[in-house]
């Protein structure tokens, strides 16, 4: 029987759970793919603690380069993330014709162009399957399953952290820094939160799934990121009153000649499947012009899920070796000679509909007020709720706007703001609609 | 550019999806490839009938053997359905080196195993991404992406004409043959029904999946069928009063050395993703240790989205061959070496909760009786309603049990129906609750 030797540089979470999968699924993955899967060596700069692995014949060593220079090894799972020592790693092994797997979605969105040149000019794999998604089996599905689709709009949930504190928001009425702290305490939540609840994880998993979907350059820096730090059990409710649910979603739609790209907090309708992906579940909704509307469903993080969806790449790497394929699937989708950049869609420029809510001075001549600027700038409303809830003679005013200009509703609020009508910043989250609604 | 040259046989509704797209999508299928897919011949008895495409430089012609012995052709595509003909065309091409793409459940269902020989003999392709859930890359996640993973169980919505009919009765209370009609009028069922809503081709689907789930050989002989023409608006009412929804579901579950695979109606929890698949669609929600519950959900039928899963399945076998890759993937996604028979679970011997319902006489003793019967038969009751309704002096008595056994509940329920408290035969709908419930 073949073998196939792998190499993991790293051996934090990640790294063990794919040492796990290795050692515990031995005998089914040789039953799959008729050969000798052998993890001959993991790289950490701690060698010393016990991670419960039974390690067998594996070396573990604290020199990565003992990984990228053995000439016997296949394929390099990198599990370090950052985007240093982990970036240097990765391209010496290309150079080194190592094919690579990686889950590390801040690499790919930042640098990824360049990983994927430096793989293709070596004709090795570079396979990232656990960098979205966790287990769901999303890159698989726009490299491989949507081929003959063109991809007309994108919406996920990919921050299981985000979505768990908002699903606790929602639940318990909970204020944001409580809920914050119950996802830490459940270990959902890292202690520095902000790469998940700011949004950022998410956007460079958008700009990830953006290239696959488009055949475009990976472009992180052009995605409009807003986190959930400003949700709060107030707007939940009112959202729940027009029929609303809040997630913090990407969002991805093309048109002629751009796509939009955006990751935001968004009301969607309660009949729209994302809406019900509660706790630290993610979804990815697809819609495509053969397919219609698709979705995928799972964990998006956790050791076990992470480390299946390297599994995956890892097998269709050593199918690729024992059938004798090369560069089979191209890395991004798209041969790379197809890949081009495409411009993503100034926020200024967006069209869609909005939830505003301010605090309104409890007096006669205020929702004129409000709405007569909104109506000065081409802004339409399509309901107004104004009850309720009188503190210190303020009282909330919300409304659900047409599709309007992003810009047109940014001068609005500016000019909101300075009058006397309402006190603090106004409150916008946009609201997104599926064709059926 | 390298051709591939594909030819298709059968020029129905999916003929002419996977037409449409190869026509429509030449640009992108082409940069996505690298490769020309041409379509040289389609084939089919009727050459005359206007289906709307403008076939170019494609060839239409009645007699199928132009095509399967056309030595130019790399893959034949088979979208005519049934059993006899399709088989032997079927077998004709792979004998012919042909790589083979079909969306032929029922086909597969039944002599799959036989076309799996034929193919590896032949050491060619057999794909067949859009016989199970249409546009839902469940084969491909099966066989490449869950490829790490014991699969624990699968609960599938696996054909829309039910699904649709389910759901027409729950939201508007219709009885069975209004829903049905409705379905026939929106195209959703056949004029011959029997099918879809007698869960036959649920059956088929379910053969399929858990071959692929198990690297066991096809076995649909032994998958227990029941379909939806017994389930009532009354029933779904109770249900939901219970807080649970009702389904046509394939249940494949795992266990040391059997396995269980059955289709009927099932009652879930509202908590569970597929109580919200709605209308036609389709989804599979799966269960593996590693990425624990994972759903995919979209369209299961309709000319594009199966077209749209037969597309995945002719890149996927253009990329191997441009990439010289031979066999790249088992079949059934374990070498045929490793493919064995596992049993299915004889229905009596299964270990489930029921819904139970009796047309009660309305008089003292009734509800004393019925119970008295289950505990003879080791049946322990969880919760018992018995309310209003009274019709003709009969009342109808509801229960739901703790974890029984087929086989008591079988015998129960007979000696029930021969007492005179019970009027007509019982209604019994089975319960599947996940490990959370």
């Amino acid at each position: 029987m073949k073998i196939i030797h792998i190499g993991i540089l790293g051996y934090g979470v990640v790294g063990t759970g794919v040492a796990n999968l290795l050692k515990q699924k031995k005998q089914l993955l040789e039953s799959r793919t008729g050969a000798v899967l052998n993890l001959k060596t993991i790289a950490d700069i701690d060698i010393t603690t016990d991670r419960g692995i039974d390690l067998g014949t594996t070396n573990l060593v604290s020199d990565a380069n003992l990984i990228i220079n053995d000439p016997s090894i296949d394929i390099i799972v990198e599990t370090i993330g950052g985007e240093t020592i982990a970036r240097k790693f990765i391209l010496d092994s290309l150079e080194n014709k190592k094919h690579v797997v990686t889950a590390n979605k801040a690499l790919l969105a930042g640098f990824g162009n360049d990983l994927v040149k430096a793989a293709r000019k070596n004709m090795v794999d570079l396979a990232f399957e656990a960098s979205c998604g966790g287990c769901m089996p999303i890159i698989k599905a726009l490299r491989e399953s949507l081929v003959a689709n063109d991809i007309k709009s994108m919406a996920a949930i990919l921050n299981g952290t985000c979505n768990y504190i908002l699903t606790k928001i929602s639940r318990d009425g909970s204020d944001f820094e409580d809920a914050l702290k119950a996802a830490q305490a459940l270990g959902y939540a890292e202690a520095e939160p902000s790469l998940d609840i700011d949004g950022f994880d998410t956007a460079h998993k958008l700009a990830i799934l953006n290239s696959l979907a488009h055949g475009m350059e990976i472009n992180l820096k052009d995605i409009h990121v807003e986190g959930i730090r400003n949700i709060t059990a107030v707007d939940i409710e009112f959202a729940r009153s027009f029929g609303y649910i809040i997630k913090l979603l990407a969002i991805g739609k093309t048109h002629e000649d751009h796509v939009e790209a955006r990751v935001h907090p968004t009301m969607i309708s309660s009949s729209n499947p994302l809406s019900h992906v509660d706790g630290s579940m993610n979804a990815i909704a697809i819609d495509a012009d053969a397919t219609g509307q698709t979705m995928l469903y799972g964990h998006g993080a956790g050791m076990m899920p992470t480390a299946s969806a390297v599994l995956s790449d890892i097998v269709d790497i050593a199918r690729n070796i024992i059938s004798g394929a090369k560069t089979r699937v191209p890395i991004l989708g798209y041969p790379e000679d197809n890949i081009k950049p495409i411009p993503i869609l100034p926020m200024e420029e967006l069209y869609t509909k909005y939830f505003l809510r301010f605090e309104a001075q409890d007096h006669p001549g205020v929702l004129a007020k409000i709405s007569g600027i909104l109506g000065d700038n081409n802004i339409s409303i399509k309901s107004v709720h104004q009850k309720g809830r009188k503190s210190n003679g303020k009282v909330p005013v919300v409304m659900i706007t047409h599709i309007a200009r992003e810009a047109w509703v940014q001068k609005a609020l500016k000019q909101i703001s300075k009058t006397d009508s309402v006190v603090g910043d106004p409150i916008l989250i946009r609201i997104e609609e599926t064709d059926q609604e």
